[in-house]
């Protein structure tokens, strides 16, 4: 049900040691042979060195034969020994591959500004390389080792039209967020060149991972790495397309879900802008508000926090034609309050996840953001020395 | 201490009935005739109809009588009918003072999304203008009748070489923020032309209520607006342009220090930037963030949150140059972590107001910005219905 549902990849999840205790903190998800490949990385500025390195390999090559990921130390923050850290770990995984180093792909995850403890990675990595299988176990331990503060490994599978599409993910903002990268890999045994694969990640990250909020802030280290192994011999067509979106929807819901400190998730539907992504912009708008998230939090149908939050932005809107609706129920229309069964509202609202539906004009545009709501566990959490 | 320390400038807060209860809720301040103003308003989209209107008279005269503000209702996302409520506040106001309507200045603030009492205003319009004094009470009527969760009225003034300049401000980001609009209204007497009082308040918002947290989130009806009277003779100087910028700070401060559910106001200094701009926009980038401030509440040291929402940004930095202290205390040089003495800083964060230096490159830029941390209480206040 993960990585390893494609034909032609193998995973492994193990104990290294990065980890005190004996946590699964390193995994390994390798094709058979060097495959086509696609990644979205991180857009901050201070990408950590697995990034830069993973960011430099996949711009040589086209092709990757493997991704190598840690748990329990994000080497961001690390200097020249953080560079030669995630160097080290494409090396070890190379030589053991038979592969050259270009074909490997690193990423990490943890608190920023500590070093990686690079013996005890080189270990695991070896460890990892003699368990690879293409078991469903294997491919769970692999989603498990490269969990940090998320209470369940998330795994999601779609195939059809003989085509299988797998992928495994962790963590986003809200999951204790200094260890909160977003790591994420998807295979797949269609046949797809890596330019149209590039295409079709990024197309399916913006309607997913990108529609998530993590706390308004991209972490040093967010890596989406996808691989096509070619191995069912049937070239991806538009269900390749829809499968990939699926699944890294699907991923992102649970991830939201998993949020630490968030009790619901919040899916802000945004219709009638310009395009779909100035709609993904003002959804997310909404969604980085922590007044609009703190309402959530209480079941509060504060209209008037949505407009200020919207208002605040860049996306060009008529506040005098925005209807705004909570779950069915308008509250607002034509940019003041409509009458509406307050009762009830408060009711619906009480527990549990809902949609927030945002009509800012008449345009084609529309996009789905998912947030979560802003509670008093989460600034706890987050307020805890780690 | 407020607005009535500079001579020329009368004021007075009322009950009007906007507010339940007794409180004071509508406040006039006037100048003893028509004269220079200047004005900064909301960026957001949505503007409340009184700033639209505002905003329209400053541009048509350039000199103003008096400013009507109300607390109750931010008379915002109310449509056609929030702006006559806006006019017949003008209106009201400027037939009882004998003035044009385009004289006038309103200001409103509260929750958004209902209507405004129009009737109940305008009585209490009335009722201002007959206790309209001088004195350092009727300034502080003023000051309290724009309170919205605010525990105190902010009141600054400050003075020398013959001038004196006197201010009044109310709410913030987290002081229950859906009815946090930002007012403030400042007075002197200096002799200042409506062109150079418009530069030197601008100047003066930049390094105050713009260098102050307020949820990333500009409010529908943020308001700044000084007035001269020219009542001293004295023509304004350097000395008056930093008495107005110490003004804005000190009132930005006692916002801060006031905000609902913040136990600390953590001022984030930072240096080496390219331009003071730059440095504004790096210090918000780090003022915003959810993490950080969840940091800041524990007492956390955290300064990957620091790199980390500093690099989602678009301040150009070199993240391998930059340095972090808490304090006096060095935690990260030239982008890695540095030594310090972990026990005796944790002690010094425990509780109260901190500065955090960032020093993100070679440049002269530098800015100093304001912000609290965010703690459960605030999302506690922030989640209950209003």
């Amino acid at each position: 049900v993960s990585v390893t549902a494609a034909a032609g990849f193998t995973a492994a999840g193990v104990h290294a040691g990065v980890k005190a205790g004996g946590s699964l903190d390193l995994a390994v998800v390798a094709a058979d042979r060097a495959v086509p490949a696609a990644a979205v990385f991180t857009t901050n500025i201070a990408a950590a060195p697995p990034v830069v390195l993973s960011r430099r390999h996949l711009a040589e090559g086209a092709t990757v034969r493997a991704v190598v990921l840690n748990s329990g130390c994000a080497n961001a923050a690390t200097g020249a020994a953080g560079d030669a850290a995630a160097r080290a770990m494409a090396d070890t995984l190379a030589g053991r591959l038979g592969e050259r180093p270009e074909q490997i792909l690193v990423a990490s995850t943890g608190p920023i500004g500590t070093h990686l403890p690079v013996d005890t990675v080189i270990g695991g990595i070896g460890a990892a390389v003699e368990r690879l299988g293409s078991t469903p176990e294997a491919g769970t331990a692999a989603a498990t080792a490269i969990m940090t503060t998320d209470s369940v490994p998330k795994q999601s599978t779609a195939s059809g039209g003989g085509i299988v599409v797998g992928g495994m993910a962790k963590g986003a903002g809200m999951v204790r967020p200094d260890m909160a990268t977003l790591l994420a890999v998807v295979t797949t045994d269609a046949v797809v060149e890596a330019g149209r694969l590039d295409a079709v990640l990024r197309r399916a990250v913006d309607g997913s991972f990108h529609s998530l909020n993590v706390d308004g802030c991209a972490s040093t280290n967010d890596t989406v790495v996808v691989m096509a192994s070619g191995a069912s011999g049937i070239a991806a067509d538009g269900l390749f397309d829809e499968m990939l979106g699926r699944v890294c929807r699907d991923l992102a819901h649970q991830l939201a879900a998993d949020a630490e400190g968030a009790s619901r998730v919040v899916t802000i539907a945004v219709e009638g802008a310009a395009d779909d992504a100035s709609a993904r912009r003002a959804g997310r708008l909404v969604a980085d508000s922590a007044l609009v998230r703190a309402a959530f939090y209480g079941g509060d149908p504060n209209w008037g926090r949505l407009v200020g939050a919207l208002g605040a932005g860049d996306v060009a809107f008529d506040p005098s034609a925005v209807t705004i609706a909570f779950g069915d129920v308008v509250v607002a229309k034509d940019g003041v309050a409509a009458p509406y069964p307050e009762a009830e509202l408060l009711e619906a609202l009480a527990v549990g996840d809902f949609t927030v539906r945002l009509a800012i004009g008449s345009g084609p545009g529309s996009a789905a953001v998912l947030t979560t709501d802003l509670t008093p566990d989460y600034v706890r959490f987050n307020g805890e020395r780690s």
